[in-house]
């Protein structure tokens, strides 16, 4: 792949080349990329919505095993995944890049390629940005809008006690991921000449990790079905800090069933191979982007129906207390941690 | 002064001191700082606007001569300013944060409390953000939010033959300031021992540089004396390459006349003493956050009363061309040169 350096090309350069990478198809969009700031047209009726994400390359991503396609669509998704907790339709994109000079003209075009995969996917457009040089490491800072209508929003401050605690997919998995790029890494570097990856069997958790799908669908099946989530939030921190999210900030506490946990036999092999508990990876391994929110237990029968939805637990009265029910009934404290980078 | 490292609040305890330091007041926010996106109800009958910056330290900023607290400060004016050379008014701010180990609580609290200032001055509101770790440099991106009436809003675009050229303040004053701040750190790191700086006679300058000042005054002046700008950009590249995107957006020209751009005696001498042409520092010093727009030539007599607006030139109808008028009459082509990071 040839290596055409950003300076080439200069910041306004690179602005001419970013509208034709990520075209623009909206008609509520006034000015998009190009002047001081974006104008659009808000949603009719509805409460305008924005959250802001900062992936930082050497914390929350490796450039050494996470491509810069993955990585453009990780960074919409991670961002747009936080419209959807709020039961809320995503919108627009504001991208902000701080460069190093190892990223050429090239690999940013592939990022921009897995950005607008994202935004296809997701019916999101990029209406504006950022560009600087950096230093040393890439810096990848997104905000998203999008609306709802008042009555639609879900807080994570809604549960109540008895409620079912719902989750989509298999928690655990982006994380069962991580630790298998991390192993082959380590391979690759203790013997760069002999390194055959074997990569390809562990799709099925390394895909979760560094490009993870949205589960658009449930949402809107959800909606059909005439429920609404009493409280919600998206998996980054692990099922256990985010349910703690969920409980603090609605005065309750949680038992979560461990046998409940959809942890995959696939889960539990790798974790195996690793001598670890699955259910550990599932409660703290973080980074999931599945939805997990709180029921009404009168939609039980429901709930059940839908195959990506699992009913792992239960709400309590009693406050900021994380309770795992084991298979033979004993209850223990769940440790209150969730990812922290600042370590 | 104590260095509490932020790992020993971790992100959580990060985010609730957060929230004292930068307390919200607004009746339309439903939800701020703390749920997966925040919530606001739009002004009726306006529309949206969005602008995303980011501030990388080693490339904007450098904190061996900027203080946290002034970083703040210009953080969120830098931002702001975006929203105003649109015509909007800028409502709310989102706050993304890679912070290295050597930044503390401590720091961190003082950056707040120049968000916090700058928020107070220009009414606007921090909702939301994100914390993480970096491995290396301080990098910040802010997104902000504004709204205008259509028939309000200024493009870069609008621009006629013939228009008069005006800007705010004294274009070069920031890059003065830059000037005098690198000079004094080469002083020092020369001889730290015998290190006096001579920095308060400067401060014109300097403040200009580390904690721009917005001009909202002049806009609401232009309202009320009925004067809609037909073009505007906020000076970040300096007034040439700034002119010139107003220039290339309209399809037209600019000559600029030397003698009537408003470099102040004070920027004359001390670019004398760097043996330097000042009127090359007000064309490409960049970062002075003033406005620049073109006004339709009906207006001169009134623009001519207000104190902080000066009239330095006229739009032409040849595109892209950029002419610099000398004292004696002759004309000659400005550079093409602007801020480029990515050299």
């Amino acid at each position: 792949m040839s290596k055409t350096p950003v300076s080439s090309l200069g910041e306004f350069g690179l602005i001419e080349q970013i509208k034709t990478w990520v075209p623009l198809q909206d008609s509520d969009v006034l000015k998009a990329i190009g002047d001081d700031a974006a104008v659009f047209h808000p949603a009719a009726g509805a409460e305008q919505l924005i959250s802001t994400d900062c992936l930082v390359e050497g914390i929350h991503f490796d450039l050494t095993f996470q491509s810069m396609k993955h990585l453009g669509y990780k960074t919409v998704a991670v961002n747009v995944s936080d419209i959807l907790a709020m039961n809320g339709t995503p919108q627009y994109l504001t991208l902000a890049l701080a460069l190093p000079q190892k990223i050429s003209v090239e690999l940013l075009q592939e990022f921009y390629e897995g950005v607008h995969l994202a935004c296809r996917e997701y019916h999101v457009v990029v209406i504006g940005g950022d560009l600087s040089a950096s230093s040393a490491n890439l810096f990848i800072s997104v905000t998203v809008t999008g609306y709802a209508e008042k009555n639609d929003l879900v807080y994570r401050s809604g549960a109540k006690p008895g409620d079912l605690i719902v989750v989509t997919g298999n928690p655990g998995r982006s994380y069962a991921g991580l630790r298998v790029l991390l192993r082959e890494k380590e391979f690759y570097l203790s013997d760069p000449d002999n390194f055959a990856p074997t990569l390809d069997r562990h799709s099925w958790c390394i895909e979760r990790h560094i490009a993870p799908r949205l589960r658009t669908g449930v949402l809107t099946w959800l909606k059909q079905a005439g429920i609404r989530p009493t409280a919600m939030i998206d998996l980054s921190d692990g099922l256990a800090g985010d349910l703690f999210h969920i409980c603090h900030q609605s005065g309750t506490g949680a038992v979560l069933e461990e046998l409940s946990i959809p942890v995959t036999r696939e889960i539990r092999e790798l974790a195996d191979q690793f001598d670890e508990e699955a259910v550990r990876w599932a409660l703290f391994g973080g980074e999931d982007y599945e939805l997990l929110m709180t029921v009404s237990p009168e939609h039980r029968t429901v709930i059940e129906e839908y195959e990506e939805l699992s009913i792992i637990g239960a709400i309590t009265s009693e406050p900021d207390s994380l309770l795992l029910e084991e298979a033979e009934g004993t209850r223990t404290e769940i440790e209150k941690q969730g990812w922290n980078h600042f370590t």
